[in-house]
């Protein structure tokens, strides 16, 4: 009788993070592809572009001015989803009539930023110097600081940093200038108090953290690691939806950027270095994404916290090449995410990768 | 003190179906869009096309041909994402290792399939006439019926079918030739059970059905419906993700396509010709989208099957034309789904648009 075979046999996997399955397809690599294809941009850019309004000096759209910043520079987004200001909202539907058992609203308030990585409107995460990313990391850890600070000094009504990153056009980017952004809300997210939940239930269960268990499995089994160092590692998670996706995780326990001293952040720089140069060199182009990090609410209870442990994802839509991507529509949507490849073979596929010579610069 | 205006300020809302929240920021579909647009490809379709593999008469890829079908046709999908054929997998990982408390493996097996909605290369469900898309809701029935009693033979180990369309480029769909899939696995996938856990769970709670309540307050408010014949209603729900997503109920207890009688099946095809003629109306477009049935499992408990409550959702990627859509992605994927209108406004724009009147046979 034949043997199960994952490379070759449809199977679902758990994700115990979001407690959702992937379907995993693996023989379905194989069918041709006529659908859409991503365009490929020839990006020439220049180190200074006059009518990027992310550029340093250059005029915003609401008049603003930018400073000649020449390091990583955050600013209030022109357009932000959510405001400090906005007048407040009482649901007082009572339980018992239909839309008080069927509606849930509640008014959001924040603060959303948006952080230039760099001053040079041409370079990318891979292709900035450790220097210059370590104050990317910097940036990030800041604002965490100081938006955690207001929060406790009850100035503002923060829960949670979201922290992330659109990349490429292909990503909703609308602006090639390296850039991420920052939401800052008073509640904690739909996916982030989901994951906060399920890793509770762990910890409950376990006595022990399950990203910190899992840490620990994939470094044992080697199969779908990426890169790590001394204080990092980049998986191909288990349950990987998104293709090349990956998860980035802190070895020991760190509940936020606050937990970090200056090798962690060194280490950060190191491993995100390798990982998006990974990714740019797997089609040669510079490889879309969105990503963004996951770690302690800025206000929770102590269990939350300690439930927390500092990772980040990445969401890439590649599947084939640099024009081909994976679209997470009919089935995806309606009944289940859905994969081609398994997160072994996409992982072997990173591993062979230089995580230190980028492309661009051969 | 000002009022809290939800055209104006941030908040959101709860989806009891799937138990997520959206973030809706109305104020911002303000700002400019500088990023990626879609392609409108002009669709000038001959009836047939030689080259097309779903055309009748014609060579698939695998070297089978199809017949001269007249009407709605389905046949085996040639690159299926899952099979019956495959050996069992048995996961029998220790519970108390690593490896037992994070992994959990299923094999999954089943089959999928194509319907060929039309023979006719060049047309889409708003361009079928009533008796025609009759047709393609007798496919989905006998479908649902034939594999059923599959099961219930236990010839086949089928648990649930899920009925889906991708249509346009933007949706992945990679033939223009009118078609949707029905994928027939052995489990319910992730988003079929989450919404039939948290019906039953609204079950239990309030001795009545959660869409059967919604039904009820969407014919009462009337603001977010779009369009209602004796059976169906079509209503963009108070917590829709998608700029114009809408959800299409029966409005008696219909569990699946088996309680359909002649009058349901006329009347399906009614709303679902009205609906999509609207949405293509909208931009002037042939309007992309995913679309799927959400029904009873082929085999379940009573009370599960009880829980049931036959809906469709349209998930359409547009947001201001036909060339910009909706991006979901860095905090869409990492937080919470978020909008830039409210329900009510997106329904607004559907309710003024001719159901009746297609603009290309105007
Ligand atoms: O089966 P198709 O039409 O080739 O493929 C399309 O629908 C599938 C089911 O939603 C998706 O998994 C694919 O990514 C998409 O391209
Ligand atoms: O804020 P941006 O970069 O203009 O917009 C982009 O990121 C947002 C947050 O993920 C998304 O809501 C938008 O759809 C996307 O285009």
């Amino acid at each position: 009788t034949q043997q199960f075979d994952f490379t070759n046999h449809s199977h679902r996997r758990f994700n115990p993070l979001s407690n959702t399955y992937v379907l995993c397809s693996p023989h379905r690599a194989k069918r041709p592809w006529q659908g859409a294809r991503e365009e490929v941009k020839k990006l020439n850019l220049p180190h200074y572009d006059p009518k990027c309004y992310l550029c340093p000096g250059n005029i915003r759209a609401t008049g603003d001015v930018n400073p000649k910043f020449d390091s990583t520079y955050i600013f209030p987004n022109d357009y932000p989803a959510v405001k400090l200001e906005q007048p407040d909202y009482i649901d007082d539907e009572p339980k018992d009539t239909l839309r008080g058992k069927l509606f849930k609203t509640q008014a959001v308030k924040g603060k959303c930023f948006v952080i230039c990585f760099s001053p040079k409107h041409n370079l990318t995460l891979p292709l900035m110097s450790i220097k210059e990313l370590t104050k990317v990391i910097d940036a990030w850890s800041s604002l965490y600081d100081n938006l955690k600070k207001e929060a406790d000094a009850d100035i503002a009504p923060y829960k949670y940093l979201q922290i992330f990153e659109n990349k490429g056009f292909a990503m909703g980017c609308s602006n090639p200038h390296p850039h991420g952004q920052a939401w800052c809300l008073d509640i904690v997210p739909t996916e982030v108090d989901h994951e906060l939940h399920n890793m509770q239930e762990y910890y409950h269960e376990n006595h022990s953290h399950m990203l910190g268990d899992y840490v620990r499995l994939e470094l044992e089994e080697k199969e779908r690691v990426v890169v790590e160092n001394d204080s990092f590692v980049a998986v191909v998670p288990y349950w990987a939806l998104w293709p090349f996706e990956t998860l980035l995780m802190s070895k020991e326990h760190l509940r936020s950027t606050q937990d970090f001293n200056e090798k962690h952040k060194l280490d950060l720089a190191d491993i995100l270095k390798k990982l998006t140069t990974k990714y740019d060199n797997l089609f040669n182009t510079f490889f879309p994404y969105s990503m963004g990090i996951h770690q302690a609410p800025l206000q929770c209870s102590e269990e939350v916290k300690n439930a927390s442990w500092f990772h980040m994802h990445f969401y890439p839509p590649l599947l084939r090449s640099a024009t081909v991507k994976k679209f997470c529509v009919g089935f995806e949507m309606l009944g289940e995410a859905q994969r081609d490849l398994t997160s072994e073979q996409a992982a072997a596929k990173l591993q062979e990768l230089s995580g230190d010579v980028h492309f661009m610069t051969k």
